[in-house]
């Protein structure tokens, strides 16, 4: 009943309109970590790391329940380093430096430990890393998902179609969408996506909520609507992160269950952005999810009576 | 009980990605008629028509229980008319030509028939205009909705503060309600605006839903996701013809009402782009209009039960 999540292990500088970190842990796996952690232990990562990472940050993770065995160390490397600035809308950013380091050389592997894991969260990785770890676990897990990005459908697209037929479930968000199927109509895109392999399919429309189909059903949830988004970084991981927390934790992978994991996904990304990195996803209380859920449900819930 | 809406009648030309029509009615007043006659009649339309008006639009709308008896007919002029060309996302238009005609001089005169009136609509007029309609109500309705845009925001902004002062509800787009406040950050201006007068705001994001605002409170409805977005004109009037409506006919207007109110009119308003102008809703049914209803609920509808 434990989650395994693969992605990177990362330092980000980031910039917004609200301020600058010049050195902030980061990467998908971190994201999905911190989220998934309230709601199913252990988490099981994989990912690989630098000299230069930081003893604390570790602690920190594996205080909430998450197991670094997976987790390579790297000793003459520094660590994945991306650096970004957000534009005033916070819907765009610049990337301004992308050092892959210890990333380059990625090679995840699973550990004996990690093999009765019933789900697995594959972070935003090239395609044939994704593959790579599919093809090591001895019992197929009951639910895989995976990201991936536009660099890799327009640089990989044969891995990742590849993958895309050994997953249960994509999350992309509605550009990539867009551009892995050519459609503008998201509608028309999610049916050719899950004619690639996944059976279901959530498309994050960032500010604008998600998308969750599923054969001919479709299921929205919007985002909170928020004062201020202090840093979206990591937002979209930590919405997987919550997702397949919640999954792995009521072990239920009906359409139905799915849909409260969007709503969990999305609670959890709401409170992402309301500090710098993961900064808030580090000090937050079972008690204060549950009362963001509950404005999730007092935002969409109506009584309607068709007469 | 009936709905007093005020607004324009026009004469439209269109060219979306999917094709061109060269004259087909529109403005607001009609949208919101079309779709307002679904729910409750009559639908009091207020308005100014020229000489080139085709009789048989007329007879279709009081057909559906439109009254004209607010239209003014022009002898020596023409309706006005509007041409614009969508881009292909079908979110952005380029305006091709405004001719105002008969529009340039609409004094509206609110018949004494329609003084009973509970519920009344303001299209998007100037401010004085919408201020003569309100003044000219002898009993005060229990509803003033009003709708407004970008350019009397920066033409006309004293009489539009005014005229905000004065009503119950204003709908807005995002964009609007951000220029109106300076605010990026929708609950932000949401809250300037509600003190600027109006208790209940709705902030359209097209295919993104809608937010509805009251003190603390915050309620939103997706758009449907469609395969093929046919023609957008019209799609926010629609929505405000089926939310007054909906107001209108079961004449309560109580926040969980609105709530209701607003996914009635996303439901009106997800007919409305499916085909040209309001060709859609002029065929539309009440067993399709309570189908796509239930589209919405299952749409939004989720069971969560927190431990």
């Amino acid at each position: 009943m434990s989650l395994i999540c693969v992605g990177s292990i990362a330092y980000d500088a980031i910039e917004t309109p609200f301020g600058k970190r010049e050195r902030v842990v980061g990467g998908s796996a971190v994201y999905v970590a911190y989220a998934a952690a309230n709601f199913v232990k252990p988490v099981n990562l994989v990912s690989i790391i630098g000299n230069d990472f930081d003893r604390e940050e570790i602690k920190a993770l594996e205080a909430k329940g998450v197991s670094f065995e997976g987790v390579e160390r790297v000793k003459d490397k520094k660590s994945f380093f991306w650096s970004g600035r957000y534009h005033l809308d916070m819907n765009t950013r610049d990337t301004l430096v992308t050092d892959l380091n210890v990333l380059a050389d990625f090679n995840p592997v699973i550990p004996d430990s990690f093999q009765d894991s019933e789900f697995l969260m594959l972070g935003n990785l090239h395609p044939a890393t994704q593959i790579s770890v599919i093809r090591q676990m001895k019992i197929r897990p009951r639910m895989i998902a995976m990201d991936t990005m536009n660099y890799w459908i327009s640089s990989a697209i044969e891995d990742l179609k590849l993958v895309l037929g050994m997953v249960d479930l994509l999350m992309v968000n509605d550009a990539e969408a867009r551009e892995l199927t050519g459609d503008y109509s998201l509608v028309k895109a999610a049916r050719k996506i899950m004619i690639m392999g996944p059976k279901f399919l959530i498309i994050k429309k960032g500010e604008h909520g998600a998308l969750l189909f599923h054969g001919n059903e479709v299921f929205f949830a919007p985002a909170l609507p928020l004062e201020d988004v202090f840093d979206p970084t990591g937002a979209g991981d930590t919405f997987a992160g919550g997702f397949m927390g919640h999954l792995a934790h009521t072990k239920d992978i009906s359409f139905e269950n799915l849909k409260t994991a969007i709503i969990v996904g999305s609670a959890m990304a709401s409170f992402c952005v309301e500090k710098f990195g993961p900064e808030r996803l580090k000090e937050i209380s079972k008690p204060e999810i549950d009362d963001r859920i509950r404005q999730f449900i007092d935002l969409v819930n109506f009584d309607i009576s068709l007469v």
